[in-house]
Formats: C-alpha cells, sequence, structure tokens
C-alpha cells in the first residue's frame, strides 16, 4: 500500500489535509526519518521531537512566503523533507550532500541559515519588520529549543520585539526539556512546571470581571494589584517571563498534538502582538531508545533499527582507535582537579561534547554548566579567577566567538588566568560551515596577554592542559576534533616552557612547520620524503602559536631553502601569518619565500575532516607533492 | 567650616555614621565631584545619580572584604572618591591619571574592570561562587543600570545566578530610566511602571495566610493559582520578572534616599536567595542642567559650573574644527537613506555617539535602536537584509566584538549586504583600555566575505557608504574618533571600485602605505621630507584592509627600496600583516623587509589620541625619523 506522504504535494498539499491525514503523513514522515538516519546518521533526537510542529507549520503557514526560521537546524529534518528534500535525506551531512542545518542556498524554505544557538529570534524580527512593511498579512515563525532561548542574544531579541510590537512574529518554543545536554538555569526550571493555561483573552478579562461583577472585595483586588510579589512564590510561570517582554503567551501545547498545535497557531495568527507558543515536546519521541537516552541519540551515527544498537565501526578489524581529543582532555582535567580544588570547569551546555560527563559526575561541586551563554561562561570564569580559583571554560572554538568580547574585555584586559579549552579547532567535519573551528589564532593572537598553544598529539595536550593552568595569564588550548595519534601517555605530566617550540626532525632540505596534530603529519611526511626521495628535513611542533620560539625561528628559518608552514587554520591572519610578521619584523634573511598551507579564504562546507584538508590543500599529500614539484624544479631531487 | 567628609577614614568611617551625616557626606561629594568635573571633564551625569547608593554601599557592607562590581564604570567616580582616590578625580581620563572606569590596578576596591556594559552580575556569579566557599559571610553586590542589564550577557547571569540559588548575590539595578540614550525595549517600560512592594517575606506570606484563614474564597484562590495570565495584564512589574530567575525582587527604592536604601540592603543581605535591589534614580541628579539633559552630560568637558555652559574650545580664535567623523557618518546615511527606503540604520543605544540622532528625528521609521544588544543588532540587520533592506549597523569598533559571532554566523556566511559601520576604530583617547578599536581588521578578515574598508578623510567616508550600500555582501567601515581632516565634500558622491586603493603621491625613494585617515597624513609627510630633504615617496591610500589592491602593491612594493605601512590598529595580524602575506605569496622579490608602523601588542592605557599614537610609535614624527635614521644609515640623505 502506497504512503498517503507520497500522494501530496510537499509542502502545499499539507495545506489540504484534515487533521487524521496529517497525523498519517507525521507517522510516515518519522517512520522514514527513523529508517534513513538508522541507515546514514545525523542529527537524530531533536528532529524526531519536532515532527508534529513541522506538519502543523507547513499546515497553518503559506510557506515560504510566510517565513519558518529554525533555531539551530537540527530539529529540522522533517522541514528539509517535505520542502523538497526526501530523497536527499540520506546524503546529509556528506561531500556534496544537504546540509544538517539550515542553508539558505540550499532552499527557498531556508529563509535563514543557522548552526549556533540563539539566533532565530532576532533574524525574526528582522523579517517582521520588513515583511510587515511590504505585506502585513505575511507571517515569521521562530522555533526554538529551550536551550537555545536562554542564550543571551535571545532575551534581547524578545526585549526589542515586545517593544516593537510586532503583530506577524510569532515565536514557538519546542520545550523538551534538553537542550543538547539537561537543560540548566532558572528559567528552565521555570518551564518545567508551567501551568495549563486558558486562552489568553479570556483569562485576561476574568478576574477584572470578577471584581466589577461584586465577586472580587475591592481591598482584595487591590491589594493583589499592588503586592505583585505575594504571587509569585507559587504563580511563576513562563507566561510571567514572556509577558513581560511584551509578548503574548499561549500554552503549554502539547507538541506532539497536531490539532492542539495547529489551534494555538490560529490563534496567535489572531493576536496584534508578538506571540509565544509554549509547545511541550519529547526528545527523540517515537523512536523509544532515543526517547529513552535524548543525550546519546542527540546525533548519531547509522545503527540497528530494531535493536536500537549503533553499528560496530566499519573496521572493527583493526586496533583500537586512539581516544579523542575530548576524552584525554576530560580526563586529564579531571585528575588535576582532583588534586587541586581551585581548578573548576565550565562548559556551556556541552559536557557531553567537550568530555567532561564524567567529571560532572566525579567532581559536581567543580563542575559548571551554564547552558548555551558563552558570554556569562567565560566572564563568570572572570570572576571566579579573581577570587583565586583557576576555570577552565571548555567551549568549542566556533561558539569561543560569541564570546570574543568577553574573552578581551574581562579576561585579557586583567591578564586573569582563565584556561580556554577550545575544543573542535580545525575544520571540524560535516558539521559544515557554521561550526568551523578556523578562525580562533587570529581573533585570538591580536588580544594582548593572550597565550595560544596547540599539542601535536593528545599526550602533548595533557601536558599543555598542566602547564596553562600553572601559567599566571589568560591561555587558550586548540585541539581539534577526532582521535589522537596514539601516543603515549607520560607520567607525570610535564610543564612546557611558554613560547618554547619542539624541534622534532633536523634536515638540511626542508624546514616544516607544523601546529598542533600537522606537526605529528609533517614529521611522518618527513620520514617517508627521506626514505623515498632522500630528502631531509628538519620538523618543528610548533606548540604555540604566541608567542612564536623566536630563537628556534631564528635558527631555523634561514637555514632551509624552502619552508613550509602548515596550519588548520584559516590563512588569513593565522599562525603562518604570525610567522611572516615575525620573519619581517626580525629581518631574517630568508631564502625563498614562505610556502604556507592552511583554510583558504572561503568558507568550508561540510564534507569529512580529510575531504576539507584536501579540499583547502594542506593534506600531507598536497604538501608532499608540493615539496616535490619545487625541489625538482630546482633540481635537487635525487630520486623522484 | 571643614566638610565632615574631610575628618572620616574612607571607605571605613562611612560604616560608623548615622543616617543624618551620611546625608551630608554625600552632599559633600556631591559639591565637590560637580566642581571637579567642571574643571577637569569626565563621566558625570551617571555619578551624581549614584552618589546615594555609593554611600549607602560602603555603609552596609565591610568593603573591599565584601565586593562591590560597578558595571561599566562611568558611574564609579563617587566610589573612586571614597575609595582613597578623592585627590585624584582631577587627573581622570588623563595620561597617567586614574581611569574613567574600574580598574583593578588602580585599587583593590575595583575589584571587577568595567568599561563595556552587562558584564557585572556575570562577574558576580562568578565571585559571589567563589566567596561562599570561603567565608559565606563576604557579600558580592553587582551595581547595573536599567540599560546594561537589557545585554543579554546580564540574563545570561541571571538565568544561572538563579540556577544557583546564590544567598550571597545581590544585584542593585540603578534604575534611572536611561542608558546613555533614552532607554528601549519592552522591559525598560515595564521597570518605568513599577509598583511599590511591600518587603517580600510579609507580602509573600499575606495572601497564602488570607486564603487559610478564609477571607479568599477556594474558588478564587484556586482560580488566581492557576489563571497566571489573567495576572499579567495588569499588573506586570520588574518583580515578575525577576522572579522568574529565581532572584528575590526588593522595590523599587528611592535611590536618593540613603536610609532606604540601606534598609533594603540589610533586608537583602538577611534573604536565603539571590537579591535585585531596584533603585530610582535620576540622572544628573543635584545639578540642574544636567538632570534636565543626561544625554548631553552623560560625559562632559569642562563646563562653568555656574552659567551651566560648556568652556568654549581652547583655540577659539583658531578656525572652525573640521566635522566629526561621526558627523559626516550621520548625514551623509540621512541623505542617502532618504533617497532609498530600503536603507536602515541600527544603533545600540548609541544614537548620539554615532551621529545618528538627526537620523532618528528625520526617519525614525527607518531607524532602530534596539539598546545595549549588538548581538541582536547584527542578527536583525541579517534578518533585514534577507528580505531586501539594506541595514547598516553603526557600532563602534569595540562593541562590535560583542557581535562577532553573529557578524560571521549570520552576516558573512550567508554573504548579506549588511553596513557595520565602525565608529572609533583605531585608538580612541580617553576612554583608555577597554574601549581602543585596534583588532577589528584582524577579527574581521579572517572572515570570509568581508570587505574592510577606511578612509583616508570625511570626504571618503561619504564615498564609501556610498560603495559600502551598493555591494552586495557585507563591508565593514572603519573610521576613527574625532575631527576629520576639513577635506571637500564632492557632489555627487562616487561609487568606489571594492579593493581599489589610492595613489596619492609618486616618488623613488620610500614607498609609505597607510589605511584610513594616517593616509592622509603620510601625504603631509611626503611632502615635508620633499621640501626639507630632498626625499620622494610614492603614498598609497590602502582604502582597503580586504581585498588588496594586489595590482597597485605588485607594482609598487619591489619598486622602493623603503617601505613603510603605517595602520591606527594592532600589528598582530592587521593591516600590515595582510600586506606581509600577500607580498610573500605572491613571491614579490622586494629589497628589503617592510616596516610596520602600529599599536604594539599590550593594552592602550588612557591618554589623548595623539599621545597614544606617539606611545605606540606611529604618529608622524616617528615614522619620520625612522626614515631619515634609515635613509641617513644608507648614505642616502643628501641634507638632514
Amino acid at each position: 500500500m502506497g504512503k498517503l506522504v507520497d500522494s501530496i504535494d510537499l509542502p502545499g498539499g499539507l495545506r489540504e489535509l484534515d487533521i487524521a491525514s496529517l497525523n498519517i503523513v507525521a507517522a510516515e514522515l518519522r517512520d522514514e526519518l527513523i529508517d534513513v538516519v538508522s541507515n546514514c546518521g545525523g542529527h537524530f533526537a531533536s528532529s524526531l521531537g519536532a515532527t508534529e510542529i513541522t506538519v502543523a507549520l507547513h499546515h497553518v503557514f503559506d510557506t515560504p512566503h510566510d517565513r519558518i526560521i529554525w533555531d539551530v537546524g537540527h530539529q529540522a529534518y522533517v522541514h528539509k523533507m517535505v520542502t523538497g528534500r526526501r530523497s536527499q535525506l540520506s546524503s546529509v551531512r556528506k561531500k556534496g550532500g544537504i546540509s544538517g542545518f539550515l542553508r539558505r542556498s540550499e532552499s527557498p524554505y531556508d529563509c535563514f541559515g543557522a548552526g549556533h544557538a540563539g539566533t532565530s529570534i532576532s533574524a525574526a524580527v528582522g523579517m517582521s519588520v520588513a515583511l510587515a512593511r511590504q505585506d502585513p498579512s505575511r507571517f515569521v515563525v521562530a522555533v526554538i529549543g529551550d536551550g537555545s532561548i536562554t542564550a543571551g542574544m535571545a532575551f534581547e531579541a524578545l526585549n526589542n520585539a515586545g517593544a516593537l510590537g510586532l503583530r506577524n512574529l510569532i515565536v514557538l518554543l519546542n520545550d523538551n526539556e534538553m537542550s543538547i545536554s539537561p537543560n540548566v538555569g532558572a528559567i528552565s526550571w521555570l518551564f518545567s512546571r508551567a501551568l495549563t493555561s486558558k486562552p489568553s483573552t479570556l483569562a485576561r478579562s476574568g478576574f477584572k470581571s470578577l471584581y466589577k461583577r461584586g465577586y472580587v472585595p475591592e481591598l482584595l483586588y487591590k491589594a493583589i494589584d499592588r503586592a505583585e510579589e505575594l504571587t509569585q512564590g507559587f504563580m511563576s510561570t513562563p507566561a510571567m517571563l514572556f509577558e513581560s517582554f511584551g509578548f503574548r503567551y499561549i500554552g503549554p501545547v502539547d507538541g506532539h498534538n497536531i490539532q492542539a498545535l495547529i489551534q494555538a497557531l490560529i490563534n496567535a495568527k489572531q493576536q496584534d502582538v508578538p506571540v509565544i507558543i509554549h509547545a511541550r515536546t519529547t526528545k527523540g519521541k517515537g523512536y523509544e531508545p532515543a526517547e529513552n537516552d535524548p543525550v546519546k541519540w542527540h546525533g548519531v551515527n547509522p545503527f540497528n533499527r530494531s535493536k536500537g544498537e549503533f553499528d560496530a565501526p566499519r573496521s572493527a578489524a583493526s586496533a583500537i582507535p586512539a581516544p579523542l581529543y575530548q576524552t584525554v582532555f576530560g580526563e586529564s582535567l579531571l585528575s588535576l582537579a582532583k588534586d587541586d580544588p581551585r581548578i573548576v570547569a565550565i562548559t556551556a551546555a556541552m559536557a557531553s561534547g567537550t568530555g567532561l560527563e564524567k567529571f560532572q559526575k566525579e567532581l559536581p561541586q567543580q563542575f559548571f554548566d551554564v547552558g548555551i551563554c558563552e558570554q556569562h561562561a567565560v566572564t563568570f570564569a572572570a570572576g571566579l579567577a579573581c577570587e583565586g580559583f583557576r576555570p577552565v571554560c571548555a567551549i568549542y572554538s566556533t561558539f569561543l566567538q560569541r564570546a570574543y568580547d568577553q574573552v578581551i574585555h574581562d579576561v585579557c584586559i586583567q591578564n586573569l588566568p582563565v584556561v580556554f579549552a577550545m575544543d573542535r579547532a580545525g575544520v571540524v567535519g560535516n558539521d559544515g560551515e557554521t561550526h568551523q573551528g578556523v578562525f580562533d589564532i587570529s581573533y585570538l593572537r591580536t588580544i594582548p596577554n593572550m597565550v595560544i598553544m596547540s599539542p601535536k598529539d593528545e599526550n602533548e595536550l595533557r601536558q599543555m592542559l598542566f602547564t596553562a593552568l600553572r601559567h599566571n595569564g589568560p591561555t587558550a588550548l586548540r585541539y581539534p576534533r577526532g582521535n589522537g595519534t596514539g601516543a603515549l601517555k607520560e607520567e607525570p605530566s610535564k610543564l612546557l616552557e611558554i613560547g618554547k617550540a619542539e624541534l622534532l626532525r633536523e634536515g638540511d632540505d626542508v624546514l616544516l612547520i607544523g601546529l598542533g596534530p600537522v606537526a605529528h603529519t609533517l614529521s611522518a611526511l618527513a620520514d617517508s620524503l627521506c626514505a623515498r626521495h632522500g630528502i631531509t628535513c628538519s620538523v618543528i611542533n610548533a606548540r604555540f602559536a604566541k608567542p612564536l620560539d623566536e630563537a628556534l625561528l631564528t635558527q631555523e628559518l634561514p637555514r632551509h631553502k624552502l619552508v613550509c608552514v602548515v596550519e588548520d587554520h584559516s590563512l588569513q591572519g593565522g599562525f603562518s601569518s604570525s610567522i611572516l610578521e615575525f620573519a619581517n619584523d626580525s629581518q631574517l634573511e630568508l631564502q625563498h619565500v614562505i610556502k604556507r598551507f592552511g583554510v583558504k579564504d572561503s568558507f568550508v562546507p561540510h564534507a569529512s575532516q580529510a575531504e576539507q584538508h584536501q579540499l583547502n590543500g594542506y593534506d600531507a599529500a598536497s604538501v608532499s607533492d608540493f615539496i616535490l614539484r619545487q625541489l625538482q624544479h630546482d633540481r635537487k631531487v635525487v630520486n623522484i
């Protein structure tokens, strides 16, 4: 028997269906989503939870004439399915396939791109102002999770929207009591005890009319009217919060009940002020293993649908892979913090992603998850540092962008000992454009007092964390997504000298300088060039992007005819740029220009990390090819 | 007769005084503040409004054992006076004098530095956590204005503080219904209609006890308990907002009534959750002209106290100065926006500072002040740009740091035509470390799609704004604080070619490259070197920091023995760094290294802009000296 969803034009056809049919379509879409993601992986639990919301939205609104803005975007797989991308879903997050997030260039239905949290209301306010001037009948809906709405910019947007009184703006709060990890913060508790409310206009007039008709004594009415506080202790609800911002509140609504959602959306369209609809959903809805453990099922690799088990890695026969950098970071920090109560770990809703779950469990008193609030995370850390603590902010490189001003203004100007553990530095693979950690060296090295380091392997990561926690000023520690190199763990951990690089190989033909794990790659490359072509290379593991090891560079740079600098970072103002500055300013007499390898000046789309290295020409093969071509050109190569 | 304030040890002595004496001291301090600032200038109206708050805080709390964190800091002049800096107040914001903001290095009473708004609660949460573990009897008080508290990070901090339930944390909201300009946003309206409330514990139990004693019918009690919305329409108050975040609300309190303030603070110390005290104040209190026009009197030059008039500029005899860059920007944008309704101006509470007051008045429909919410400002602009508008975000260079992620994630990835008008780019003079606009080229040029320009004079500023509004992608336009060069206005405005520099002088000895008004300075320098020493210089007005004029650089860089690049920006990854990258990557054969002039790798303290240029060695004299020394060394100078 054919599926109902196959028989209609999407998404327009959804507008014609009755509730019963919409329920069938939603079930079919969810089923298909589970099937596809179990085969190809992707962000999973959020989209499962937003299936009915998606169907209801495209039923009530005339998309894309009306605008739906999905915050973050990983709740939007079903949206992608109903807007012309069903057949492409299996290509999600793969090179050349559809993006895992929203993307304007991908579809007119993706009216605002997103990968970071909390942006949707601001964008919606902008669109709402613009559309209202062109055609007041058009609506803008921002769909935002309860985790994302705690981001400061979401509050800024609510405040502005309320002041502007935008009547074509609807915010749909998809409240699953989770951001990626379980939610934190005072208002998340508020959401969880929301009361069922009557339609707002009714309730609004109710009490007043009771009073007018004499059912409420004047004294009491006035007392209530004045002593506003008395109601708060036992009446705090999300309604109060949002009405403070000038929004009308509708909810809570069962976010898996299409009929209720449609009623709320139609009600919202009729209001004369901005509206917030509070929909309660279950993350992972409809797939039991995901409902039971939505953190584990947030973003997934392929899995066995019926068993609810993840597929074994393809190369099951091969050796156990080296640990993830994040795991090494988390374990190392835990071990250091056990010995020193001044050490505290701070995450912005990324305990799992940053490898801090075990830390959270074992040292809860030294662990702070502040929610998706990178700005607060950093200045909170600064406050702790002022009082003698040693805070470590574990924030992905791309998310630290959100706290750039706080890094400068609250940490670096005051030269406070805060450690920024920048996970996911460099290209990040299938998350794509929005999540690349390829700007941090540029934006951090311009800040005075900042020390920037990056380890060649997981053992050096341990040493650098150890070193950073002993440095009396701000440090940024960047390390990539993925597995380490399998380096052995040295105990006890070694204190590194700030600004001192490591000479890994000595040779005469070529100087290879790498920052981070690329230094490890360059060592292997040097060995291979020597073995296969008799080319000898010096290899520097830079360790520090700031300060540079000026002595070693002064010694090595002029000595080699060919110098290659490789970084997993933008070439605009990054690590290799700082080497150029040093070589120029100290008037080193180089034999040749420096060849720089790194991320080119365009946003890197989703693909595997290896593909992204290749695309930007800084994979080992590209570096090797360049060296061979160059030396051949110089007629130095004995044997190619 | 001696002053009472002279007879006590500050601030400890304040703790011993009775209310009558505290009132006298406050009056004396205010009087002295007016006297000193009328002579030396400084941030004025905010500190006048916070006089009683300051006295009450140092009376109730054992500072610096207890911590007072002042948001922004320009409300803290009286705090500086009572903490050992009375005699230095006249040196405020001058080279070598005390800072206009808070600074940890200046006094143990300045426990957290601040210049940007909205940071105090986050820092206080950090300190509160730290102190609570060491000695639970110590308190942390954040004093924050009603403008600052709308910053997203302040909400993030409130949410986190509420969740942590910090009992030693007090937030004192200094509500003068103003940030710098009059306040905007939904919650500012909320503050302005705050109701007087009873002490919280009383009110909290009141209604419940009335019900228990039978005065409130059960049906009504339950109805109120459930139908939370009905109360909001006529009972919205700040209390609701803050109690949503888990704070206990006390207020509003008359912020000029020391007795009331002290009572509220003592009450706050006894609560078992974080407390917000809402104090209503009058900005400019006690000096009538400032009360009447607090925007004008926010930060002032010296003035005549009795007349309430600003002193005439010292060189009154000289010619009328060239217009301020901000004025030219504002007028130019107004004129362009009159012809094109798609053009909208967005400011983050800086209508006056960015020269947009006239625009606001004449084109209110095309003007948006979003409050101190730079993040929202940028993504709001992105939303407008998606719908065909041409938004111009007028945000100081230093404040755009607050929206760095939004610039990358919401504007540049989507390649949207948003113009960033970065006023106060370069060193900013007496605001000092926290406000320097010397990082923007580094943090922006690493972002793909971004075009960065800077005009040599105010006429070119007009042309660049005209050009930016016609460019189909993001542009950043950086221009300094202060007056233009007196350049004549060309009409109609000229469209500049993106990435095309201007060759201002042609010569053979030296190549001078400048970005922004330094290019103008370099022209004059070239003329003087030629006239006095027979040295001929080529001068390039770069116009664009990104993209560079590669053709012109390829032509000029190898041709000159001496190349000097001058920028009003950090030398770490800035404009001159991009020239090094280009010269290196395109393998230009230069005759010598490039001499780079700009801001060194340390935070620039307050002083005049000229002093700051000099301190960093990129004033005209320093460049000239270098050239003469260098050419003399090369035995090329005919006549020194």
